[in-house]
């Protein structure tokens, strides 16, 4: 059909207007651009020379003595600055190699505390989620292993398991890092840790499952592997309910802003901690014996792939520093510890930063 | 060192003062929110609306005859929306499964132009750096099999070309999604390509390299693949350099926003297309040839492990995928080719957008 020469008219006019609004609304929004950023980096220089500031004098309480009613007024002057909308105008961190080398130069950076905060819940809810496939999946193999595949354990699910591995710490590693940039103050250790997880897992997918009938005793280190896998996905599942009263406790009581991660660093209500802190260390003796058992295997002479040597030094180097990491976190508690019982009750601490403005 | 009572006095007094100006600077940082994101909700109302309403009547002109001279007027009106800072208030694209299950729900999208435009251009040098290694990496492994090791691969530099190829196509992945929430129209299809090539990367990890005497004829498989890597590294630096070209082409024709890829879509300059189509087609007919050879090899029961026939699938999938996509491509082309010719001439089409607002 040929529109009419006035239909045509009217459309032509039609489409003049919206050539206009565009127009309009380019320049609208190049104003909001230009005027928005203005604001933001003058906001950006006056937080960032008022941290300066807080750092500053905070070191120079540090040598003077009699200086905690001071310090505690200053860590209050921080908790305004970090833990609001301001938090969103501090010196941010550098995105690092890791998220460069996957993402490119893309900014992950929230600009609202209320979209942090989200990136910070999505976090534990994946580490819950998995936490129970990370207990489950090996368990189920272990079962099937005994009961339907006659002690060996076929190559396929294992495969699809190291695949799920190889997903989850790449997951991880890309999340902590995303929170790293979002003002989280995770331990640098347990992202690195998750470097090393990835890179086993990466190795283990080319190592092949041994069949035939002394699959048994070839696989020795595989079913160790799994075994490990469900401590640590009980372990994991302990943590992360531990950590996240902890953290609750430690927003409630103003110390900690609430985007910092403590996931491995042992934390919990006292009693819990009883039972968590033999868990850990016991996951970190099992974790050395593993890899201290692969490289004897290789020094032996009984299985010579490259791969089981060098998971056995990645166990051994994870085991290492999980162990001097949780021992860090025990020294800081205590020390903490000792000051609220020197000085003041929780319940002051509590008091001093039960302000309306937060 | 104790501090004498009157310095602690001044102390005091400076660190409330750092207290209040914490507070204020709060209060700013708030209000600039709230200020800002009320802006920009009601900017992305209008862009939305208008940008609605120029598709509708793109929609109805197509319709009727003898409208090209409304339809470019048209065409510049999204182009004004779509190309200057107006476009990062557009609908955004949603975040897809991919890039929630790898970095959760943080937003990717960049809210300036300048930082969209510099995510595609750091994604054009990741693909440029990258596809000189895809065609270097299995040359020297085939140099190195004939010239060094006999005849027969080694097991480890070929996993580590195969990991390296899981972490490529993992990139560009994650690039790509990234880059349609930036407002980039890539073909979905060129995403998915990525994910198969993913999946096969994973799958290659997992299948072992023969040893022994008769390596060469098992590795049949894996040195047919290398070859058709190489030839694929030379099309990918083909078409690198093309894209790029027609990429800067279209934007000065404004038909394309800068945002385009076009990977795959077998652009280039006129000349240029006699040599990259062969090859594209070549490359193509190769890879369902090794995949046909993949399945051939299962179901004669000379290897019977189940990577060669998903790999085999895969590689099939990929080609055809490939092809339709190609030649979807090359329609469209001949059909904008013959729209040019019917009506204007390039120069006239330049001239209508070359506008100062823009």
């Amino acid at each position: 059909m040929e529109g009419s020469p006035e239909e045509s008219e009217t459309v032509g006019g039609e489409i003049s207007r919206l050539v206009e609004q565009a127009k309009e609304l380019q320049e609208t929004a190049s104003s909001l651009i230009s005027r928005t950023s203005r604001e933001e980096d003058a906001l950006r220089q006056r937080v960032a020379s008022l941290d300066a500031h807080i750092n500053s004098l905070r070191l120079s309480l540090r040598t003077s003595e009699n200086s905690d009613k001071l310090e505690e007024e200053l860590a209050r002057a921080r908790y305004v600055l970090s833990e609001g909308d301001a938090a969103a105008y501090l010196p941010s961190k550098a995105h690092g190699r890791f998220l460069r080398m996957f993402l490119g130069p893309i900014n992950v950076r929230a600009n609202r505390k209320d979209v942090q905060l989200k990136v910070k819940d999505e976090y534990n809810n994946f580490r819950d989620r998995t936490a129970y496939m990370f207990l489950c999946l090996p368990l189920l193999l272990l079962v099937l292993r005994s009961w339907i595949w006659d002690g060996c354990l076929l190559a396929l699910p294992v495969q699809l398991y190291q695949a799920w591995l190889l997903y989850l710490y790449t997951g991880l590693a890309l999340r902590e890092n995303i929170l790293r940039v979002n003002g989280s103050d995770i331990r640098p250790w347990w992202i690195k840790h998750h470097y090393c997880a990835m890179a086993m897992a990466l190795i283990s997918l080319t190592w092949g499952i041994a069949k035939g009938p002394d699959c048994a005793q070839k696989q020795r280190g595989m079913q160790l592997f799994l075994k490990w896998a469900i401590m640590q996905g009980f372990a994991m599942i302990l943590q992360n309910r531990y950590q996240r009263q902890r953290l609750y406790t430690r927003i409630a009581l103003g110390k900690a802003r609430r985007m910092d991660v403590v996931w491995g660093e042992t934390a919990g209500v006292e009693g819990q901690l009883l039972l968590l802190f033999p868990v850990l260390f016991a996951l970190q003796g099992f974790e050395a014996y593993i890899g201290l058992l692969y490289l004897k295997t290789a020094l032996t002479g009984y299985s010579s792939e490259w791969q089981v040597i060098v998971c056995g030094i990645l166990l051994i180097v994870m085991a290492v520093g999980n162990f001097a990491n949780t021992v860090q976190t025990l020294v800081t508690k205590s020390r903490v510890k000792a000051k609220i019982k020197k000085g003041k009750s929780r319940v002051e601490l509590n008091q001093a930063f039960d302000d309306k403005s937060l």
